[in-house]
Order: structure tokens, then C-alpha cells, then sequence
């Protein structure tokens, strides 16, 4: 085995859980477009980084849509998949869909404070205000967002947790 | 309920595991001591943020010993707790003991590429070389760090997650 394998199989013992990671850009931003530009995904590299001002940090690969957005957007929302939210792991895996209020055939609202788009689906979801962007030579970008708000709808629901669906992140899906 | 229960709940629903975080820094580095010395704690805010190359991001408390070690130490290492290791978690919430060749009663080697201390404990390690510190009005610093050398020694075992402990990270052990 080489030390490349052995550095994968370490990483794979980190434990993560499942989100959906959404933002959105106004039109009045955007000269060339007549309506708003959202993008959403699937992400798994999540976690909180301080209680006092709340605040969580999102690793998102350098090539996707959400990097250019979240940039552009100044925010972005957290939604958290529980365990009967298994279909949307593979549904926001690739190119989104939007359709009126439907991302990927699933409804959404308008966040209040940020305009990010929160699920119907989900335990809750955090808005976040864009605090700082981190790019090294990683090729992911690290985005670090101050919690404004944020609503749990499922309390006694419990999330998804990646071990337990037989998938792993395993980068972009170009 | 008020806003900020509110805020706590649905940051309660991101899913962690546990690992042991050490770094040391040499005596010669350190004119006022006669040994290396040691920092070494349990942590639940860690994932990965790059592939290629790998990397991973750890959020330490501003006030604690292991954010001002790994500072001087420009390295970390990350010992993964399995299912086996629950001990673990407490064992390293508050002050290090150091004693020969044991932190806190566990046995560790020096880490070939860092000198961090490695656990005989634990799934397997990762080795880190400490590539940049983000520091904010958040109350942890993130620490990035670049894996120059890992070993996973129980390539069979299962992680300990958090969730399964009781046992949920919240804040640092004054």
C-alpha cells in the first residue's frame, strides 16, 4: 500500500454528517441576468469553529458553482439533513435545477436575513453572514460565516450521519 | 425559547467524531525549559479541507495550551479515537500530565516528520505540518494543516462519534 493510501484511509476515519449548503445572488448584482443565480450542493465538510459569536466553517471545492456564489453572495445557508433526508445527498450532488420555488424538485423559502434559500426539507438550518474566505493550495476554498439566524423544525429528529449511508465525499463532482 | 437556545440547537445537529490533538516544541526552541514541552487535548471540531494535497482544518479554543503550543510547534498531530476509545475523551479534557513516555497515563511515540506526539491509541494518526492560522472574533483559531505523514492502525475499527458518547463538545475546560 502506499503512503498515499494510507493517508486516504486516516482521512476516511474522520466523522462527518450531511448538508446542503445553498446561497443565492440578487439580479440587481448581476447586469447580465434577469433573475437571481442560486446554487446549491451537497457538502459533508461542515463544522462549528465558535460559540460566542456563533459561527461554523464550510470547505468547498475551488471548481464549483458554490465557491463563485458564496464569494459573490456575501452568505450563504446550512441546511441539516436528518435521517429521512437521504434522497437529497444524491440529488444536490451535481448540476442544481431550479424551478420557481422548487431547487432539485425540493420547495424552499427565502432565508429572512440573508436571501440564502432554506429547504422544506431538513432539522433546521443556520443563515450565515460571510466572514472570511480562506483559498490556499488546497483545492478547496474555506469559508468561514457568522450565524444571523437560524430555525430548528425537527428537535427530536436525528441527523444523517455519512457512515451510515455507504457514501463519502470524495470531491467534486465535475 | 429565545433566538440564541435557538442558534445552539440546530449547530447541536452537526455530526463530529473525537480525536486527541498534540503538538510539542523542543527544548532548544525553549529557552526557559530544560524538557520539550507538551500540549495534547480532545477536540471534536476537525475535518478535512483539501484532496490533493491533503489537508485538515482544526478549530482550538483562543485560551487553551494547545493553541499557543501549536503555534510554536508550526506542527500537529491528530490521533482518530475508535469505538474502543471513549476512555479517551475525558482522560484529555483538562490539563495534560506528562510522565516519561505517557500523556495522561497513555503510552506515545514522537511522530517521525513533526515530533508531535503519537498516541498507541486510537484508529491510526495523521502527522500535520501547520500551513496557516486564521484567527477572527470568534472565540477558537483554526489551524490548517498540510498531512506529511499518517498511520492507520486499525483499518477495521469504526470511529467514535459523538453522538453515541452523550458527550457533546462545549467549550473549553478553564
Amino acid at each position: 500500500m502506499s503512503v498515499t493510501e494510507l493517508k486516504e484511509d486516516v482521512l476516511e476515519k474522520i466523522t462527518y454528517g450531511f448538508y446542503i449548503l445553498t446561497t443565492r445572488v440578487s439580479r440587481t448584482e448581476l447586469s447580465t441576468r434577469e433573475k437571481d443565480y442560486i446554487a446549491a450542493g451537497t457538502i459533508s465538510w461542515l463544522m462549528q469553529t465558535s460559540f460566542e459569536p456563533p459561527m461554523v466553517t464550510v470547505a468547498v471545492h475551488k471548481d464549483s458553482d458554490l465557491n463563485e456564489t458564496i464569494g459573490k453572495a456575501g452568505a450563504f445557508a446550512v441546511n441539516v439533513l436528518g435521517k429521512d433526508d437521504r434522497s437529497l445527498v444524491d440529488d444536490f450532488a451535481g448540476d442544481s435545477k431550479i424551478d420557481g420555488e422548487k431547487i432539485n424538485g425540493y420547495h424552499f423559502l427565502k432565508g429572512t436575513e440573508t436571501g440564502a434559500p432554506v429547504l422544506d426539507r431538513g432539522l433546521g438550518y443556520l443563515e450565515c453572514k460571510l466572514m472570511d474566505t480562506i483559498s490556499n493550495e488546497g483545492d478547496h476554498v474555506l469559508f468561514i460565516g457568522k450565524v444571523v439566524n437560524s430555525q430548528l423544525k425537527e428537535p427530536e429528529h436525528q441527523p444523517l450521519h455519512e457512515w451510515e449511508t455507504g457514501k463519502h465525499y470524495g470531491g467534486f463532482a465535475e
